[in-house]
């Protein structure tokens, strides 16, 4: 009944979940069809993922397949948690601003934000709120969520990452990571999956997938003991369980089972160094944040980009500071990327002339 | 790199969740792929939706696509209460007995089950927890909860649809139904979905797909005022908002703007009746509850059941008290249930020899 | 400022929490007033509380006390769970009935409640809900809550206890008391506080106060190790943490360093076995549960007690049935009985006549 | 049984929840003793208590007494929001700081925390986070949360309140006062109780009395219409129903119904002054704050701040950056700011010299 009600050729700067499907990822889904598979979990797709996460992360490495990237972070930060644990993160981290309060609501944590420079948190900037233990007034800071690559577009170093695990631990809280787009930080940092998580001292992560070319899909892999017991538990109550779970975790098993993962993150990262180097040279255009992964933060008039937002969609990023971002995704070409520096220029050649 | 894992030529009797998707629907999802559509719903297969939705349910109607029944529901029925309500439900809802307390721990709010005969209320039976407004102690009976086709494989009638939601909205409370079997009780009725619905007075729905073909995904309906205001935030926080929403929207569009929905549910509920029919036959089998949809109850010796369960899967239902539940899906063929019912006698009859 | 606004010298049945407080109670008050103390529990009257409450429970018994039963309850019950426990009750427990849903809204748990013939639990009854373990999809049963005495006037013997406490711990599950009422209990059992719940096993009890003449205050008294660990964090969080704490422990103290929680609720008991005695010989009164403390349920007409109503406050306990509740308190005389007995039997007389 | 624990002579400048109950206080306890009150609120004194209510904040005001001012807080402002809606309030607010997140776990709301220079929000700062209406992936600014006097000893002019509450009006925004040391701020600002809330358009007030001398209880006083409705319903649920409610009703009576809450607040505030302007005069010694209501903050060196703690008990403020806070109580004396400032010199003296 069902036909094509859009038009597949056209492509935007807006977010990398803006993009569809991989073709391999479709592929997948195929042949994960068909037949009787048990649900919730014990089929044969989610058991052969467990063996790539694995060779990933690590032996003790386990993965829990979720729906969604909040699922998997509130539902990660959880089995961290006691029922009065708080969690430090960035002002900007995505559990903060973009998940309408699940994490307090759902998840019943509070969240200790700290104003960071460039959505990177570091020792002393997690030292800013902790403090307290053993004080039944304050909300227990017991778990460190960072996001790599960041909302900002920029990236920790295996180095940073060590430092802020290190510290953490010192202190008794536990780091979860929120890897969103962990493909994109890894392949610009040239590292593997494991060597920038469980290598650096990571105890959860959230694994993305559907912003790197899935339907839709995350895992929850836990990376150090203890959490792995409660998860079960925890993902059916927050309404993370899938019960036609083949399904998520072919895809994931697309992505992660070889190196489309790899490839389409690598893709994405060089379009936006494309497009980076390309506005550095606009005219009244400037760079917010250095281009460390997909996305492209800038700052330019903002009647220059609503008239650009007329031919490409895109979102203001701060409307008051004039900033925008722009996002590449593994379907981004080089085309695209030309036509839009083409379209930059031209408005705000229209501005200034 | 994934390559097909099972046995697609197996199929059991354990559930409708074990089979995979329907060929419409893999067709569905390729052709919304492609290109960039604004995520989390302003997509145009989620418009088209909202459309073929008001075809169905009447021009009131609104869908908010979400990932799974468990969230549908708890989304559903806290849209219809206050901080400090209650639902009255069948003590076997699904509610209540498979969702890990997610109504209580995510919707924050108090089931009040009865005991019911065969999985449906009454009028009677929702009187006996239908009073206490006014009285701050306890939690507020301000919802009813009903299942069709029930989780026991029984059907409400249009007649006890009305008597229901009439008791309700003269007490005060509004009426939803967990549609995760919709189709299959439309089909086993013969009327129209809206008919048993928003004719009816029912005010909110979990309109099933998983159970019915599709991969993943269940919608909310909205057919009396109010709810539909809060739901885009309820359905945020409550993690159950995709991103690339329009893959949910196009196997809702494959199953709904058709007969997909029809002809794959009278499919199993044939199949169902045909078991059941054959198990009727059987020395030593009972049918516990009448089988109206598709789903066959019956009571027959453990040893029996464990037998036959090394051949074909299926869950136990009540097992101190001999039950099990076997389901027919979209996908269930008619040679299956001869093999079946020739292997539930073999079994019996071993036993009996 | 204030004068005495109503009338001293009216006395009811409706419950114990009519009546004010001990004239002990209001000493110690007084005495425990002036000069500066410790906040939120560091003060001399809350350590020397400590003392006392490990005379009465062990060494290993360890006292939190809070504002009110419901907050010792939850809090309580909250200590024995992870985020997906539930808690196995009897269907007319106080948790389950008069608590507006806060152990399922705040303290995140689901109640699966069983019915009874008289308010109490068996290892038989629990077992209807204990069951699951393992199963993701059900709410896990890891508590048991039972009250002492119960909602309904009637008495667990230490045996009853003990059985109770027996299954549940071989099953996994810690037991909690409510014991909202326990010097009732154990002043009819003529036993000890420690020795009816240290004793028979009991992991957590909900200490009570208000309803045996204390002005407000109750306490959670840790018994078994673990929850202690965790309380200071839950009782902060639930809101239930006095900031004078000096002046609950005060009074707890008043209460429990002496004999002043058992004469009061030995009297209490007296007054209610009185009361049932005689309404026993009334024509058309009848008994609906054993008076084993301090309450009397009784049946009759419903006109009678609408008019037995307008001379003596009280509470229908069940309208449909024609049964009420009659509570003794501390502050009961033997004249008050007297004179409720005569009306009663005036009333029916009118009635009958 | 119980006798005085402790010393009654000893006071310090900790806080004001470490003195006791003014003697007012405790007679008016006494008087409110006696015979049968309905429980729950239907009593006499709680009747009164909304007249005396009525006096202060106008026709439209209804109190409703609860335990502890975090159950004011949170109730309060749960009353004013959707499931999904965020509160702004200052970084040092005592709902951000000091309520081990119940704002978040039982009110299952977001905090949207603005760092103040002096604890103060401004319709400039509130601005910083009143943004994202609308936008589901944002929890919704619903409303405005300060306090009076703040956190840091400072105080809102009334004109400074009109703007704030104009501000948030305008953006669809209620505003909540956490008025636990509310008598300061009007005793300080020389205006009424009524006047500084209800004639600002504060929409719910949390009335403070713990503080100021009563020995618990706290009154949620809804200004504006709509949220009372609610009110008993939330109280309940949250923890903070007082069964004996005559007894929290009477003390607040004893505080309100005259001179009490001003003549104890303004002594309170004098001392402060007093203890202001000797630290003022001390060398090394630095005030941090304006000294406006009953608070004194100050920067001395640790290591004279430790060697005067063992004479005077108080708390650290910000340890990193030597400051102390110092308060005055209502029965804070002359001769104990004489004694404190005396101990203080000698301590800079023995430092420095």
């Amino acid at each position: 009944m069902t036909s094509s009600l859009h038009d597949s050729s056209v492509r935007g700067f807006a977010s990398d979940n803006y993009s569809g499907v991989h073709p391999e990822v479709l592929a997948a889904l195929a042949e994960a069809n068909g037949g009787h598979q048990v649900s919730y979990g014990e089929d044969q797709y989610t058991q052969r993922l467990g063996e790539v996460v694995n060779g990933h992360f690590g032996p003790e490495a386990t993965i829990f397949p979720v729906f969604n990237g909040t699922g998997a972070n509130v539902t990660a930060l959880q089995s961290l948690l006691p029922r009065w644990g708080a969690v430090i993160c960035a002002t900007t981290a995505h559990i903060n601003c973009d998940e309408n309060g699940a994490p307090e609501r759902v998840g019943g944590m509070k969240l200790l934000s700290v104003p960071t420079p460039d959505g990177k948190l570091t020792p002393e900037l997690i030292d800013r709120e902790a403090w307290g233990w053993g004080d039944e007034h304050r909300a227990q800071p017991l778990a460190v969520s960072l996001t790599q690559s960041t909302e900002l577009g920029t990236l920790y170093t295996l180095e940073e990452l060590r430092a802020i695990t290190a510290h953490a631990h010192s202190l008794g809280m536990r780091v979860h990571m929120d890897g969103a787009r962990i493909s994109n930080a890894a392949a610009a940092l040239g590292v593997g999956l494991g060597e920038m998580t469980t290598g650096t001292g990571i105890d959860i992560l959230s694994l993305g997938g559907t912003k790197n070319g899935i339907m839709f899909g995350e895992g929850i892999v836990t990376l150090s003991p203890g959490p792995a017991d409660s998860m079960k538990y925890l993902r059916k109550m927050n309404m993370q369980l899938a019960s036609k779970m083949r399904f998520i975790s072919a895809q994931l098993l697309a992505l992660y089972d070889g190196d489309l993962w790899l490839d389409s993150a690598a893709h994405a990262n060089a379009m936006a160094a494309k497009l980076s180097a390309a506005v550095a040279q606009v005219d009244g255009v400037e760079l917010v944040y250095p281009t460390q992964a997909n996305g492209v933060f800038a700052a330019l008039p903002n009647a220059a980009a609503d008239a650009l937002r007329e031919r490409f969609r895109f979102y203001d990023w701060d409307r008051a500071a004039g900033q925008v971002r722009w996002m590449c995704s593994f379907d981004t070409t080089e085309a695209d990327v030309d036509a839009f520096v083409a379209a930059l220029r031209e408005e705000m050649s229209a501005l200034q002339g």
